[in-house]
């Protein structure tokens, strides 16, 4: 019956991107290994919120468990707070299906301009693996009279030796695989003693098992600094949840565009179903114009043919979008040109023969 | 008796940075106010702990209690836990003193090679503000079964409406004298919804106070993105301990060296000091070898003699270091030369005049 895979749109940009997403992977697949891919569009999303008062129905994780895998647009409104499209939907999903492993490949691709000076294409070439179910996003904390003078609100982290250790395993296990064996783990302990001195403990215990891997820690803000002054000596990251998000916008961004960023959100156990989605988010100041890149969205869905261990289909799908991107004759807006989402698209499937 | 400065060189390039430090504040105050500095120099550092047991003696907080201000070259080494140096003489000093504003300026000289293509001397010119007491930062958590794999460790911020609103309130003061007159919020409400909601409700509470001031929220991850795709939209920035301490990380890189990146930690109400030290720390890397930039601690020097109110001084000594660095001839290794931090404090003086 092929690959069953669910489809979540979701809002703003979203659904114009994935559908891009869809075409270039059913391409990829059919051509490259023959395979069926079916395509489950849930229309999951804040217009269905203000419906029926839900993000999802009653029985949608259920739905979700029974696909192969999750192809996500985005969420968020500025008509709902993020408490509820956020919150209600894409967070507890990382947690739920226990996708602790959030992948973000940064490269610089050939004929995308790169903000730094003096960058060649492919200098910058980077997997960051965020953790993605605990730490700074455990949904914990609380607030004492809100909305008064005396306002007080705790919000607390929690980190956990297995889950700290199974994301940094993750990422060694893929710095073994890479040329350079290159492995940074990013901490902030001289701050924030308990919570990243736990990190570091589990970083110490984990890189006995890699001695074949060549591993460093490196401080938060110092890390930042890095990727923009020297972003081609990073191999593989591992970070926090809270630090995985805020380096892998600036990894976007020193590659040239968020409209780039792709992402997967994997349970490694296979248990419950990966979830693949671009970093940009809704984007509501572009939604409806047909101008968003869909690359982040093309790019996601080749991780998913990745994890769905369509290899040849996933290679095939990245190798048409780094045509695309160095021929430079059809750009989105946000590479500098002014071509529409569908057009990006277009080029990409003819890419792919 | 004029002013009385404490100073605290500390670890690695911390007193020879402060030395040259010294000699500008010297110079200019001399010269353009008239005014008397006296510098009491402690020996409180990494080697002090190591003769005493003690990063500072037991009444040290009572000697720098009678002093004007601080001026803090770095503490922290290699040869000893961060939970000692850092947390034993830097953190405390902030909460103790209640220095809750951290400023931490950010500008791209001329003469100093950015690493964004196309930005323009005078370009990024902005002033983050960082709150320094409270939030990521509160000393509170723990591990439990430590060291082991079930090891468990809570960190927990702590955010306090008065605590926000008066960082708020001083980087609106700030950006209400400033020629754009804008000022960013920085959020992740969207993810530690507590913590990060609260910081928004002061955030709104506050701007009513501030209609002359343009300002908006923007979360953390778009601003570290926004630092590199665009860092002259930003004009104030006011973020919480964690967040202002990675993207003043990040404003530096994108100014062309941390080697230029002050502070000053200050105690608005003048109940304790204030303390004035450059962002970079202790570099053990390069401390001894005398050629660490001077320049961060010389324009903290200038932070300091703004709040000893000696705003001439202080202008004498950003505009002799504007001319040292746009003349080229005397540079540091991080900006691509070869000076010492001794004649990198020459030139400075020099041009003092
Ligand atoms: C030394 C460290 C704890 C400190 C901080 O995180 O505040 C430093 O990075 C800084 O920016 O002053
Ligand atoms: C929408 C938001 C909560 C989310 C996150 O912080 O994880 C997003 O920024 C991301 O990077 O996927």
């Amino acid at each position: 019956a092929g690959h069953r895979i669910a489809v979540i749109g979701g809002d703003g940009i979203g659904p114009e991107v994935i559908d891009q997403a869809i075409r270039a992977a059913e391409a990829a697949a059919k051509k490259h290994d023959r395979a069926e891919l079916s395509w489950n569009k849930l229309p999951w999303s804040t217009a269905f919120y203000k419906q029926t008062g839900r993000m999802l129905p009653a029985d949608g994780w259920d739905t979700l468990a029974e696909h192969d895998a999750i192809l996500f647009g985005a969420v968020g409104d500025p008509s709902v707070p993020d408490k509820i499209t956020v919150h209600e939907l894409l967070l507890p999903m990382r947690r739920k299906f226990d996708q602790y492993v959030n992948l973000r490949p940064a490269y610089l691709f050939a004929g995308v301009p790169c903000p730094l000076v003096g960058k060649k294409p492919g200098a910058i070439d980077m997997l960051v693996y965020r953790e993605n179910t605990e730490g700074e996003y455990a949904p914990i904390g609380g607030q004492l009279y809100p909305q008064t003078a005396d306002e007080v609100a705790i919000q607390t982290s929690v980190f956990t030796r297995r889950g700290c250790e199974r994301i940094l395993r993750a990422a060694f296990d893929a710095a073994r695989k890479r040329p350079r064996k290159l492995l940074t783990s990013i901490t902030k302990s001289n701050a924030l003693v308990y919570g990243m001195g736990l990190w570091d403990h589990a970083f110490e215990a984990v890189r006995k098992d890699y001695p074949d891997v060549k591993s460093n820690s490196l401080l938060v803000d110092a890390c930042a600094m890095d990727f923009v002054r020297k972003p081609e000596a990073f191999d593989v990251v591992v970070a926090s949840n809270l630090f995985g998000d805020i380096l892998t916008d600036l990894s976007a961004a020193v590659t040239g565009s968020i409209g780039l960023a792709s992402s997967a959100n994997v349970n490694p156990t296979k248990k419950f179903p990966s979830m693949f989605e671009p970093v940009h988010g809704s984007a509501p100041d572009i939604a409806g114009k047909g101008i968003a890149n869909p690359l982040a969205a093309v790019l996601s869905a080749a991780l998913m043919l990745d994890h769905l261990t369509l290899a040849s289909s996933a290679d095939a799908v990245r190798a048409a979008v780094a045509t695309v991107l160095a021929a430079g004759a059809v750009k989105t807006p946000d590479l500098g040109g002014t071509a529409t989402t569908t057009q990006m698209g277009d080029a990409v499937v003819a890419a792919i023969g």
